[in-house]
């Protein structure tokens, strides 16, 4: 077994050794800079791991490993142009730096990129993989038009949050690692479980990210704090505060998250005020360590090693404290 | 060996009988709507035709085929938004419908979906189907970014134009006949050759859409005459009118291909008295023959009974008229 950073390493350098320079230069322009913006690559380190954790042969997992990353940046490109957002990773987002056209040709042409990939892997497997990698691709879009559905809809309930988030986010990161137990042949009940440690592990990150961008130190997370509140995302915070709060409160937060203007401070620091008076933090933080546990249990089912449980342990610890 | 027809009747069975209401609604309604607009269903029909040329069993091919419908839907889905087309096969398209987001993430939905089916065919064929799917999948999104590439640059060689069409559609229909060739598990040399018929077949076929634009009879064609004139879509009439023509009447065409104004019927009749006074429907005609020529020739490598060749003759036939 290898550290997490090394696992890292390794899909950084295969990242970067990646040449995408075919014609048009207008179409693999956006997919090089985007493959090549950096990020913790999560998703392919996942599969590499997985593979590593059930004593399969990583060079056989590096190409599907490739294929998540590519499909993971696939959706964040559209996901960029739904969402008009400028900036990822602390650089202008494809959309804003060529256009939407470009921004969604490119997506798809990394999509079929992401297939590619995940084609070079052995081909005894190809069925398997391509069912896991099928059903998460298609929750992902699902997760991504609940979410948008969410923005104009004001019944929103914590379940209709809880699968939304399941399916936009965690089911990619339990296919990951889904996705490296059948390349080293791990029997099916074992792959099911680490893809069940894995979604739990993704439910508590999402949650963690939430509940950062509310609370969290802007020097460490990177991005504004509060984003959520001034764009009106009915988030498990909003939700869960709108739960229990009393119902003048309860008035009093839809009315703030009425306000379209994003620049408006007063409104985060009141809407803050309400969450801290609810404990809101703490309930969050309390529901992450419910994945958490489920997440552990499955972990626990696969009978590992202790020092292969301790590697999953640190990564799922290092996930939810986000810092890494 | 069935007509034609036959073989469009089992697709457009099976596709009605497809049913998309999975949640979100959001998401899967503009799916339902899509794939069941109607249409030749051309691509699916070539598969399982090639299928049943091969002596494959069509019940193997017809996922496959499917798939090919469901991703060429998508690409329809997709090019829509950034073409800015309000109408397609006489109904409003998704975008105009729901809006561009909606487009662009049921067309993503749309292409897992496509993979899902293809997911379908025998095991032991994934890997050689995905290659071909995957090949024809890339040079698609690169032919459609060509084509908008194109509508900006001031250097189109006819070259470039035909190599435009070849990615954007003639790669689709040529892939369409090769996938059922593989399922229907002819040998590669056959595959490629009904592939390249289909390639050639494809051109023809493009340049016929090109050519109904510009001089159809409106009540065959369903849509208005002259639309590529109007947009200033280099086509091949136009650049080989540009390379034929004296240098009075080649500024003149420039001149008249930068008028953004698109009802200027004005506009509409010089130029096609100029495509008129260098023939230009002429020697289109010529360059289509020259590309069925070519199909025949891959179409006689082939060696298939008569009867087989008469059907696909007739194909060829049927797509180059465009009215049936």
């Amino acid at each position: 077994m290898l550290t997490l950073e090394e696992y890292q390493n390794i899909i950084k350098e295969k990242i970067d050794s990646q040449v995408f320079n075919d014609k048009p230069a207008e179409l693999y322009d956006p997919i090089d800079y985007t493959l090549k913006l950096g990020g913790k690559r999560l998703r392919p380190t996942l599969t590499i791991l997985a593979c590593d954790i059930f004593d399969g042969n990583i060079n056989e997992a590096i190409n599907a490993a490739l294929g998540l990353e590519t499909f993971h940046n696939f959706t964040l490109l559209h996901d960029d142009i739904m969402d008009k957002a400028p900036i990822r990773r602390g650089k202008p987002t494809v959309y804003k730096k060529w256009d939407a056209n470009r921004a969604i040709l490119s997506g798809d042409t990394m999509m079929v990129l992401a297939y590619d990939y995940l084609l070079n892997s052995p081909k005894d497997l190809l069925f398997d993989l391509f069912k896991v990698f099928n059903k998460v691709g298609k929750e992902v879009c699902e997760g991504q038009q609940f979410d948008m559905n969410f923005e104009t809809s004001s019944c929103v309930s914590i379940d209709d949050y809880l699968n939304m988030i399941k399916l936009k986010t965690a089911v990619l990161i339990g296919g990951s690692l889904h996705v490296g137990a059948i390349i080293a042949r791990a029997s099916e009940k074992k792959a099911k479980q680490i893809y069940s440690f894995g979604e739990n592990i993704g439910m508590a990150f999402q949650l963690q990210d939430d509940l950062l961008d509310a609370f969290g130190d802007t020097s460490v997370f990177g991005k504004k704090t509060g984003g959520d509140i001034r764009t009106n995302k009915k988030t498990y915070l909003y939700l869960k505060a709108l739960e229990i709060s009393n119902e003048k409160d309860r008035e009093r937060l839809k009315e703030l998250y009425s306000i379209s203007d994003e620049d408006n401070q007063e409104k985060v620091k009141e809407v803050l005020e309400l969450f801290n008076k609810y404990d809101i933090d703490q309930l969050t933080r309390d529901l992450m360590e419910d994945y958490y546990g489920k997440a552990i249990v499955y972990l626990k089912q696969i009978q590992l090693s202790s020092s292969k449980e301790d590697l999953l342990i640190g990564l799922a610890d290092t996930l939810m404290q986000r810092d890494s």
